[in-house]
């Protein structure tokens, strides 16, 4: 009695949107995984998938053994990324439990064919740590920032860079981070101005704000 | 008894963060506001305030009579912006009551030096009307959305086109919009990807997100 | 020492209300949905479940083997659904992860009697998607638009058509979406004016609705 | 330096949703809601509008004497409503301070050509008084309910007829109630199936959710 | 390293408050529940648990059998309860969902001496079956209605009985009920004056809440 | 074209829930509150109202000059009290601000007749303020405590008297009070068992919780 | 027939909480604020008022002409503080709109015999403000530094200092900061060990909280 | 693919802060805890870890057997802690739910050598409990206060003494707790002046606010 519809691919996306459709991991079967692998490879050359849990990635890696999967970030990589264009992404994060939310969106950025500098364990308590940093930081053409817990640190480095910020709240925290809203909240209400923040954990979509943002342009 | 102190100006923040200071009036007597512009238009050229009631407005015009007052925008200008660079921005907008958010990202736009085409009245409830001007945003360097209510339009708009998109959330709308939180939300979970979101009726904010974009690179 | 008392039926139902009882499965054993399915047939001709896990699924198909379970909607049937009626219900979903809950309402709606057409994945970031569909969507004498996310799906096709529009929120999302909340909130304040809302994954709740709508009329 | 634009009518909204354009009052001038009953009334015979202030209603009604204002619901019409259809629609509220809400829903339905019956103070603490009044109601083709405190009352009247049942929020009440939030939640969450529910205090909403009910179908 | 001390009984409270000291189960181990209860009942001639999950019961029961458990209110007894007094308490409950909480207020009226009649399955959707039991609970001294969901029936019931009633929301229902906060906003907010409302789940404390008003009085 | 109808008395109210009508005067006109009392104290031999603005009182008194009003609790009053019954209530407070509310509890009780004794500013920050009056609160039949800010004072009260104890959060304090959800919370998580809590600011409501405690017993 | 009670000194609380009582100006009338001024000076040698609006102010001045306004902090001060002891406070702000908070803080703080440094203007977002300052803070027996919008200061104050930090979210903000919640927020989450927090604009709060580590010890 | 940097060790923390590096286990596996417990007792002498699950627990024990740890509070030791300094905290839990958070203050108290007094069971609903121990309490520097539910404690106890006090909300509750938010906003709102509050179940940070203080000052 059930019909359920299968989802179907969107060819034109890359089209209108700027960029290839990507695999959305989360309630997918491992077969499907690996078929959408395997057919989105071969019209783009290469493809990609998010939030993978590592006991579906096996089971993924046994059908297509040439994809690359990555435990941490959770993403899996089939195929070569383009040539990495003119511009790149510093993709700074706060402490040890931000790196998969901050890797989820320098994976991201490289299947995309940006080259990506990652900056890490630069927390506002320890804020040295960032000025140590902050002359590397200043070179890219787009800074993505993800921090947990009261998510200061886009601020702070929104008020040292004049790149485009965009900010990643993470569900990092306990108690009263409530998963993620204290930091989302902190970003939203930024004093440094034209910072921009997406979803809790969203490292995908900075990473898609950050491309959008390199190509509809040429770097200094 | 009291030793209240005043606020200071901050000279280095164009080097800084890329853009000069601007006065949030909010919370500012005419008299302040009037020093304010008067000392920012000697060091940059021209000055600019938002968020200025009408009312407190007509006080800051007869002290400084060549300013120039937007009543709908509640901003107000002092001197000419510099000259128009390459790139330009589409600020896009739902409804007639979002149009005071819409155009102080555009008013902060032309003060910052770019140029600005705005689109108003295409909200998704009648979605031919944002069709029919949908080539002509697919022009722009960046794009602003605002809209309140469900906040809707920016995915619609993000799955159209490829550069980056910059969601404002407005507090149009009653009952369970809750001053603007329903349409937050409804951008931070936008299934367009790479959307990016400021705080709720922050033109401002959008506006400089903007000019961190155009001037960290030459659009294409 | 316990006098737990047991659930009764309820055989006026379907004169006050105009439908017959549905069990409801969750916090039911499978013997207890056996034995309502069986005794609920006996009386109406024909039994119908919503929320029955698969594994529970098994022992209650080992127990009335002639009953139909649907792993996606997590709905079981027993028994011949009345002939369809005249009119018919469009069931319109945004995304792949927003199937099972308008496979509910569909299933729902065929146990009633009505006939129903599936529209899938034509989410608000892919809006050319719901523009080939929509004049099929059209025809229906009311419209079931099942979204997470943002939401934003029913304000489009409430302001492409006429007739009545429920408006179910899903719980797909994460981060802000609040376990459907944004998608809840942004539906509640829709610019398409006359959408109606029901709780968070409530397609059974659409259906019936919908049944209200059509039982109390005859469709054009 | 301003150019905010100003806002559109949309002479396709009959077509498309089935209703012609109603003026929502908020944030509008006397003038410009002159204006817009005017331009209304001429392109469609008649001309409604709702959310308008008892003070800015006399200047309304200086510009346009044979305009017809109800100070409370709130609305004003210009012109004769069409003649009335052939099913009507029951109107029924809760506490005296509900008026105002369900007032709208049978103002809007009645410019719409639709009658209305008004069936008020049988809130569910005093439940004899709805049971006097049920057989009437179960006659209505539509029953919109309105309710504010714990919104309970669309419960009640959900168990008791097969008709669609529109609940509406109001936001009458004080403390834990949340400006009608305590009341929108219950409705959600109604034990009687098929309840669909709009925004808070949104009797427009539910009157024009009726009319797309209406219009679709011959009633019984 | 570890100092953690251990809790110590409270001999006084019977004295303070006019109860005895009940055993909360949950973060106790079998052995300290089973240490408890033989303690209790040999200061008091019996004693009385709750929130005790059926696992660890089992282990209860095998070191001392002469205890007895009831699964469905997940309560435990060790001896016979006191002589019963002359008031007595109607439990009343909407679902069949509500009946864990339900029971456990009338297994605790039962240790502490109380009669008790169960009413259940009266929900507000069928409101016909309330009236039906309406007489019977009009004896009670006391009226304790446990609902989820919308959690009505307590507005119902209280505009019907002259009795004190105490409402215990349920933490029954899903999406926007918000594991009962709909429910407990429903019964702050009552239109029925002069109920009272218990923490979510809370059938103990609302128990507890009758047996001081018992106590305090001769029942008419 | 109004045809807005006008609330109707309800004469059964004290037969079916035991305590004559009281007037909400909250968006009631003068006119109306004046009409209001004169017809229920010719029915009642008493009235009473709640919730009246003192401008408004002052009109109220020029048409009904022997009624008496109480700007502190804003409650006004017709006509004498019935003698006062055996029990007493004990209305306890916290601190000056909560006052008003302690005294609508306090007015209510004396217009149904009760005897009340007032505790007033014996918060939990100075606890040997409470402990001064524990004797006298202790005979009392009924114990009603109002307060803001964290709402403390009822737990430490219902841990010292066995009597029922009616919590009134009150909207007592800022910041994250939010109005009285900080004690309206804390009530419902209070760790003295059987405590009963009212909405917010209730004093009213909880006076009528009383009262149906005091009339189905006979206090000891 | 009013009966309500009056507020009570406490003359105990300097004894057990060791800071003498405070006038909290909010709710009382300018001739009880004075009455209280001028008996809390006789029996203490000095007096302080707290939240006094500036035109009660006036009115209280009036009465007790001796005393000092400060209309920015909306402290009020009657006679000499005590000599100031061996600690001292460093007060720290973020934004211009921070200081009403930080300078009820300071006030307190000069009530009790405390040395204030005030440091103002040094948000996050001009991290080069806060280090030029730094070792000036350092010298600080306690900090207090106050915020609002995301409230990062604290955390970034914290990772620098070793003496006790206490944080107090400021109101200041809009749309997302939702009265200081996003401070609040942010504070508590704060990835700086050891600060503390509390109510949001509670600058008196803090004040307290410094005097109470200043008396229990003597400063390094 | 993978390039996920490792954490760092930050070796000045300790003279910028005022305390050594302590290890939470959250996110770390049992190997790199036992590596970081290695190394940093070989830098200071001595290691702590807090938020230590018991399986994981025993993993760390295998690979450095001298370790500590303590079931109850989660934390693990290694080497011995410094030498007791002057001050001493008390530790005072009202319920035994609130140990676990109780707990961790004291053992962090301990590992940075302090000396600490714990209270346990003191809960306000047997305000006696408290009473027979407060002056034992009114000896040490600072006052540590955990407790859930209704989180009322710190108020009683900061009304009670003149030392700091730090007050720590306990995710303990169920219902409308809301996973300790009920008793954090309590805290925050107490009207016992001059108390702060950390985040809940924090009581790790609890103690390093009682190490700042002490570390600051001499005890009197």
């Amino acid at each position: 009695m059930s019909d359920t519809p299968h989802s179907t691919l969107d060819p034109g996306r890359l089209e209108r949107q700027g960029f290839p459709e990507v695999i959305y991991c989360e309630g997918k079967t491992a077969g499907q995984i690996a078929d959408n692998l395997v057919a989105l490879a071969a019209a783009n050359g290469h493809a990609f998938g998010t939030r993978l849990p590592e006991d579906r990635a096996r089971d993924v890696i046994s059908a297509v053994p040439e994809a690359c999967y990555d435990p941490v970030t959770r993403t899996i990589t089939l195929g070569e990324p383009p040539a990495e264009g003119p511009g790149w992404v510093a993709v700074v994060s706060a402490g040890t439990s931000d790196l998969p939310v901050a890797g989820e969106a320098a994976q991201t950025l490289r299947f995309l064919g940006h080259k990506v500098l990652r900056i890490h364990d630069v927390g506002v308590a320890g804020i040295h740590r960032l000025h140590a940093r902050i002359e590397e930081i200043r070179g890219a053409s787009v800074v993505i920032v993800a921090a947990g817990m009261e998510g200061a640190l886009p601020s702070v480095v929104g008020g040292l860079v004049s790149a485009p910020v965009i900010a990643v709240p993470t569900s990092v925290g306990y108690g009263a981070s409530f998963h993620g809203l204290a930091a989302l909240l902190g970003m939203l209400n930024s004093c440094a101005a034209g910072l921009t923040v997406v979803n809790i954990d969203n490292g995908f979509g900075a990473a898609i704000a950050a491309h959008r943002i390199l190509q509809s342009s040429t770097p200094r």
